[in-house]
């Protein structure tokens, strides 16, 4: 059975966010998947990076630099308890599945600063193992995230621009950047201005499409793709 | 006398980022201006968007949505301390910087949340007011940051792709989006990775920059400066 990890960030389980996280536990479970969820607003997940992430002495206590420090615990295993916990989390995924309300172009900090201290170096990334040789590759990842700008406003020539520009720092900047194969995203658009119908069948459309998950390519992740 | 928020996302007072932070202080001061730091790694800024963010009894107790809650919060004055100590900032400055290392193609997490629980709607938009007619308008902001990679890394075609490119949801999508105009960036490239004499000499281009700064004119924030 594949592994999957979703990193999940809103504060409400009865929201929409909530009800795709539930409906992608099931549906993966139901295939044979063994889904952990990361529920990081119940975990009050600290977002901070801080000399708090590493455990005893410093590299260098005289000029605090948080990736060296990260880096260097990483290899001792003197990161904290809650950065191990996250990271054997993502060791063990075939896929890393996030949902969330995009919050001002990009995802909510909580989720961020999940970003910023799990994938540290040494354990995502190590010069020159970045992008096609970063080390988390064999692994997938997929955004799944709610708007509140309308689909015409994320249209190329719309307000907000073509919704992959904004793409390109989470999927690009981070999961490729560490090898991991990008699924095209999965956007609901503005799901507080449809109907309750309409809610649900955005709830219907998440179910079929991860049916048949194993066998969709990731996306070409090039500028190509976000920008042509 | 012109108002500027230095808002700061650096744990080391020692670090590049720290003397960029001390320069543009200086003189700025300097030049007259009166100049506020929010220092949040030093304030151990609050990144998460909770419910601890209402004074009070909720909107709709029933399910928690964040901006609903905010932005009536907002307007019965019951925000929780801490974001009304920043709107009043946000709201006496001519100037924003926004000073940082770059975290994966973006700002740390703890810069992330100030965005996310300061610019809440009813104080920094209020559809339609957004865009060029964001309750922000008259305002001016800049991004200086620092970063990992090398300028070769972030030139177009490079593996990294044009730093223009993760420009947008931070310029575009946040700030624009409150009406402020964008001046262009400050970027210092890889100064881990230079002599202290090209770091001395990255400091001494930001000061001359502040020196003609209030005689620049904004970029022009739409998809053509990003991804022409």
């Amino acid at each position: 059975g594949r592994k999957v990890l979703i990193v999940y960030a809103h504060q409400e389980p009865k929201s929409l966010n909530g009800s795709l996280k539930r409906v992608a536990v099931e549906e993966l479970s139901k295939q044979g998947c063994s889904v952990t969820v990361s529920d990081l607003y119940a975990m009050q997940f600290e977002p901070r990076a801080t000399r708090n992430d590493i455990v005893g002495c410093l590299h260098n206590s005289e000029e605090f630099n948080y990736g060296v420090e990260t880096w260097e615990a990483y290899k001792r295993g003197g990161l904290s308890s809650d950065l191990i916990e996250e990271q054997k989390k993502v060791q063990e995924a075939d896929l890393l599945i996030f949902q969330f309300p995009l919050y001002w172009f990009s995802m909510p900090a909580i989720m961020k600063g999940w970003m910023d201290r799990v994938l540290v170096q040494g354990f995502a990334h190590e010069f020159p193992n970045c992008y096609d040789s970063g080390l988390l590759k064999n692994k997938l990842a997929l955004f799944s995230f709610t708007t509140g700008g309308s689909r015409e406003m994320y249209a190329k020539g719309g307000i907000s621009g073509d919704i992959r520009y904004l793409l390109w720092p989470m999927q690009h900047g981070i999961m490729h950047f560490c090898g991991v194969k990008v699924l095209a995203p999965h956007i609901c658009f503005a799901p507080e201005y449809v109907s309750e119908e309409k809610r649900k069948e955005m709830l219907t459309a998440w179910a079929q499409r991860l049916k048949t998950l194993w066998k969709e390519e990731p996306i070409n992740c090039s500028p190509e793709w976000y920008f042509k």
